[in-house]
């Protein structure tokens, strides 16, 4: 993405968030803070309902709400008439405060609880993508002890296809040994969807897949949709069975740091494409019913409007060693560093001297994996200095903890010149609420 | 630690807590649910007070409260006449809600914001474990400006002695690479007090070290104990400075699964004996004065009171490679296993089969790292069953988020078949309460 679009310098050389100082954000709203930048989410929305419009028009843009979840993001979303997946009752909790059009949620996950299921289906969310065969019994048993929702469920199936893609260990969700999905090689999902299709009070509407997280090839993309086309022939064939929806998952990459590839809005359409084809291909060659395309963009939407501002704190050099940077947030805000090694890149926010220095950007939590940057290239800091990390607009408010009994910044949405607060910063008196 | 004391089964093979049934908490307060016991707490708290009183009696024991930090653990700690270490704003404002000895406060942490330093002397706490250069700059600047605090702040130096102890990256802290302390070795330590010392406004107090966490091995406290000595003998012998306070830190192991010790108190009083004969051999060898002995102890106080309850939901199982049971909760309020890939030890709530099963229990985050427990051997589960996890009461609560918008469990304290709640588990209005 054009980095233009989420910073700049003015004339006397202070980095511009959304074309306000992020000197007078911090003086204004405190430090650390979470600022997105809406204009940037609103193009990643733009360009993902352009390339569908243009390869695929019958298809949904669902967006994935853990990358993050507030009333303020559905309700962008809600602008370009996505869709948007949820996976918990906290998730259902926040969509339903933003009238969103509850035929438009999905409910995925591989451990929804009974509670979870009784709060969507009570308010008109009928879209399950099921994940097993527990999660079956357990919508079969609903049913049957409660007519209201007989023949409201829709079922997408949650299948396996087997594809590894190259990405962190953690977020790889799609190779044969995973908590998510039924086996599609085995005949395991084969044999499901026959079940749910004798269940004449389930309404069974497709399949879906997810192969992964920070996926920057397209061939796992090409493949998993392969492997389910043929599947969706084999159903069609040998059952009469026609899947309306195949729903793709997410997970395109962003750009984090240099050793990311900056994804164009190409190679954004090139995954899309792939996806596609081999749909179309597919649907010609076995004269299928063309299938609904779903895709499920989170951070693709979100990530890289991101832009954390820290104010530097204690430095510290070891001689011969390495030079430390304490900032004033740290694994309670941005848990991703620790959790997956995660590389990010920081930008003093003010152009003063021009000299490089490679430095380690600590947190100020008590514990030594407490880091921001490894090794970071950036002009040289001094205490008071603001430092912009990029690249945060995914995985950090949605896992932000209270560790060290930190509270969690608050979140500023900017657009044009113009800022306000979409998720409030904690106080202490709101890490004491809970204390009896 | 003898696990009758953390859990037993009654006449029906149920597990009791506290002398309660597990099946019984869950049905009142929900699941998951995190409990800790009070009198294993207390036990580990008499336990360190009497190795204290035999080998040191010249001695502090000061909590670490990010173990986890609420105010009915301050209160607790204030039975035994324990002091605290605090590391942030939010430690701070929840020790004052327990009316402590302000006297008996440790203010910790590499980065302390000037708003927390402040807040901390306006609530007069005054024991700053200085880190580095910087904090001590800023400490002399806030009594250049303010004579109200001269003379008031109480000086402990945090050096680095340069140990390596063997245990997780993350929580190593004393090697020469570390974000925390002022290397003795290079000199570096000594300039500092020094300088200190020079500053008649400050009261130099001591020195603070602290190896790392989950040591089991006590040759690195021998050692890193002998170089501080050997350098307060130093002090004392080349500028006549008499250091009154030796903070050795916590860092004592505690047992989470089979391959790890499961000490005895004797072991515990080993690693305090160690330190204090150092201590004792060096002062008498050099004739100081001796010095008051500061431990430390965190998780080793609270680890192995937690017992986190959960209940299964989904299992499946994929054919010749894994079983996967699915609990109610994962890495929001369990993030130890993804972030240091901690290993449990979970046991079934009820005696039913004696039927043991390898599978691997899974939390309900929509993310392939969310584990509980990779390959474990347990009674075999079904749907509806209560698992128990041992030794989560350190770094449970203290490190939960709300990822996938799932709330926080709450905190049930257990003592002599009595149960109260001492932190209230979130709602789904508390997640919403953020939200513009």
């Amino acid at each position: 993405m054009d980095k233009n679009l989420i910073y700049t310098f003015d004339k006397d050389n202070e980095m511009l968030l959304g074309g306000i100082k992020a000197s007078e954000l911090i003086k204004k709203y405190g430090s650390p803070l979470y600022t997105l930048n809406e204009q940037v989410i609103r193009n990643r929305c733009e360009l993902f309902k352009n390339i569908l419009k243009e390869v695929y028009p019958n298809s949904i843009i669902s967006y994935a709400s853990k990358a993050f979840c507030c009333k303020a993001i559905y309700e962008i979303m809600k602008n370009y008439d996505f869709a948007c997946d949820v996976v918990s009752g906290g998730e259902i909790a926040t969509v339903l405060k933003t009238k969103f059009d509850t035929s438009k949620v999905y409910f995925h996950g591989n451990n929804k609880t009974e509670k979870e299921i009784n709060l969507a289906l009570k308010n008109n969310i009928f879209n399950f993508i099921v994940d097993n065969e527990d999660e079956l019994e357990t919508l079969e048993e609903i049913i049957s002890k409660n007519k209201k929702w007989e023949n409201k469920i829709n079922i997408i199936v949650r299948i396996n296809p087997g594809v590894e893609a190259h990405t962190h260990e953690y977020v790889q969700t799609s190779k044969t040994d995973s908590k998510f999905g039924i086996n599609l090689e085995s005949g395991e999902a084969e044999k499901f969807i026959l079940k749910i299709k004798e269940n004449k009070k389930l309404n069974f509407l497709g399949l879906h897949f997810h192969i992964g997280s920070q996926i920057f090839d397209k061939e796992p993309f090409k493949l998993a949709t392969h492997k389910t086309m043929l599947f969706i022939a084999k159903l069609k064939k040998n059952y009469n069975i026609d899947v309306n929806i195949i729903n793709a998952g997410g997970g395109y990459g962003v750009w984090y740091n240099n050793s990311d590839a900056d994804l164009t809005d190409n190679d954004y359409k090139d995954f899309i494409k792939v996806i596609a084809d081999e749909i179309s291909s597919c649907v010609k060659k076995n004269k299928l019913k063309e299938p609904t395309l779903v895709i499920e963009p989170g951070r693709t939407l979100v990530a890289e409007a991101g832009v954390t501002l820290y104010t530097v704190g204690n430095i510290k050099e070891i001689k011969g060693v390495r030079k430390y940077v304490s900032l004033d947030g740290g694994m309670f805000e941005n848990p991703r560093v620790s959790l997956y090694q995660s590389v990010y890149t920081p930008i003093k926010a003010k152009k003063e001297t021009n000299e490089i220095e490679t430095v380690t950007l600590v947190g100020k939590c008590c514990e030594s994996g407490d880091k921001i940057i490894n090794n970071a290239s950036l002009e040289k800091l001094k205490k008071g200095d603001i430092v912009a990390v990029l690249t945060t607009g995914a995985y950090h408010y949605s896992m932000a903890s209270n560790y060290n009994r930190n509270p969690v910044p608050p979140v500023v949405l900017l657009n044009n010149k113009k800022a306000r607060i979409i998720v409030k910063g904690q106080t202490y008196e709101d890490l004491l609420r809970y204390d009896l």
